[in-house]
């Protein structure tokens, strides 16, 4: 398995195997025969920015995202400010990485809020003020639209065609979209969307939709195979839309984070390629019309 | 409050008082000085259908919806006409008991499964023989886009586009659709598809959507004003939509349950007027153009 040429094309973001110290994260991607890993703030914080950089950069390695900036609804005005400021450093972070984009969760309901189109409305001029900061700095941002049943605590950014019409006031390569399964496949526009999405993909993630969902929902998550997506779909319908970039794995899951982070990687290289990239007949209605299964 | 003209406009839907026998239900509603109700399937069979319906004439009540039919993406031939069959039975139930509509959950994914456009696929063919058969009796089904997080489990159909596409074959009087504050709250293409429906709306139901989602996902649902919902907008996009129907409230909560039935009754009462009709702002983008807010 680990010569599989396909495994250039998987990249495995940190909080998956959540915990593994940064120097261990990256020789053990490296280990695993594995050319791109995905980063979190903190732990790139907390071993040293510059110091990250070198690390994955001498191992050969290229970071396919920076996760995670946005948390762009605030109404009080000091709080905005500390958040526009918070995103400034994410995106000086994502430039010293040399990261391909920097995810943007946007952010839910300020606490007792109902306005979710105001919250939305914040989150479009917070990043008129963004955009162009990471445009100059060569960063790109990728939005990313969360599952419904966190628009109220984590992001009003729902769906994949909202994040289309988010980004759609700047260049593709300021601003971007994430598709991430988990979020995205129970939408019935999101083949239509991913169509559309075209060059503003920016990051394709992966991982499994877990039933029932947990108590903490957050941990709804789950190694690909061990929930009910179907992922063959996704795979063609990004690549029909020109998508050439990694498949990013992440996964937010106790039991997976108690598990000895070397086994992790493993199952996620096995099912990366025996669920993702599973031959399997694409369905009607995925594809554009015109473009073969 | 009980003379405040505009409760003629509220329905109470049993399962907000689960568990309250059908005729200390309708006395109930009766005595709180409302004119509407909502019915489930389980008591009326367990009090008796001809005598439910005569029960709820006799008090001068009526019924706003019929709970529910559905669940009709089995893939198994004998589970599949089951369902068909029962769904038959519901829609004679709703046309005895005089509903204005029969609730449709359409049901999720087959155990095992991740074919999702295929359970799809089956919930329009299974549509399509079930809506003759409602029209024949004068019986109107009202599709029920679920929210996204019960896609898996309970509905394929998660919103009110999709649920208006899977209508429009059929003629309006045959096949509607539900608008549900707590199953649509966070779509943000509702206020456009809201004013797609027009006739189309066959029940408008409320309740408001709890944070943090509890571990039991299919009890986030609250009173109105305990959660995250802004209601005004909603009773005007349905407005502006056409619809002069009931506002039927829909709680399914094990707080709510636990507490003395006519008193979970008056505080409906009370927060329908407080919250959901409160006077308030229309946010722009609600209503379609040239509508006054």
């Amino acid at each position: 398995m680990t010569g599989d040429p396909r495994l250039a094309r998987l990249s495995i973001n940190h909080k998956t195997v959540e915990g593994w110290p940064m120097p261990d994260f990256v020789d053990g991607v490296a280990a695993a025969g594995l050319s791109a890993l995905g980063t979190w703030r903190e732990p790139v914080a907390e071993y040293g920015l510059e110091r990250s950089a070198k690390l994955i950069r001498d191992a050969g390695l290229r970071v396919t995202s920076h996760c995670r900036g946005g948390f762009l609804t605030a109404t009080d005005p000091a709080a905005r400010a500390a958040a526009l400021e918070d995103n400034r450093r994410a995106i000086d972070e994502t430039a010293t990485l040399g990261a391909e984009s920097l995810v943007m969760v946007v952010g839910g309901l300020p606490a007792g809020s109902r306005d979710l189109l105001g919250a939305r409305e914040r989150v479009a001029e917070a990043l008129a003020e963004l955009a162009p900061y990471a445009g100059e700095r060569g960063v790109r941002l990728s939005l990313e639209a969360l599952h419904p049943m966190y628009c109220a605590d984590r992001a009003v950014l729902s769906t994949l065609a909202q994040a289309l019409d988010l980004a759609a006031p700047f260049p593709s390569a300021q601003v971007g979209v994430v598709v991430d399964t988990f979020h995205l496949w129970w939408d019935p526009e999101v083949w239509r969307s991913i169509a559309r999405a075209g060059d503003r993909i920016a990051s394709f993630q992966v991982c499994d939709f877990l039933m029932p969902i947990p108590a903490d929902a957050l941990m709804a998550r789950g190694h690909m195979g061990d929930g009910v997506i179907d992922f063959p779909p996704f795979v063609a319908a990004v690549e029909a839309a020109g998508w050439t970039g990694a498949v990013e794995v992440e996964i937010f899951n106790a039991d997976v984070w108690a598990q000895p982070k070397a086994e992790v990687v493993e199952t996620v290289k096995q099912r990366f390629l025996d669920v993702v990239l599973a031959d399997a007949v694409v369905p009607d209605g995925v594809l554009p019309d015109g473009v073969p299964a």
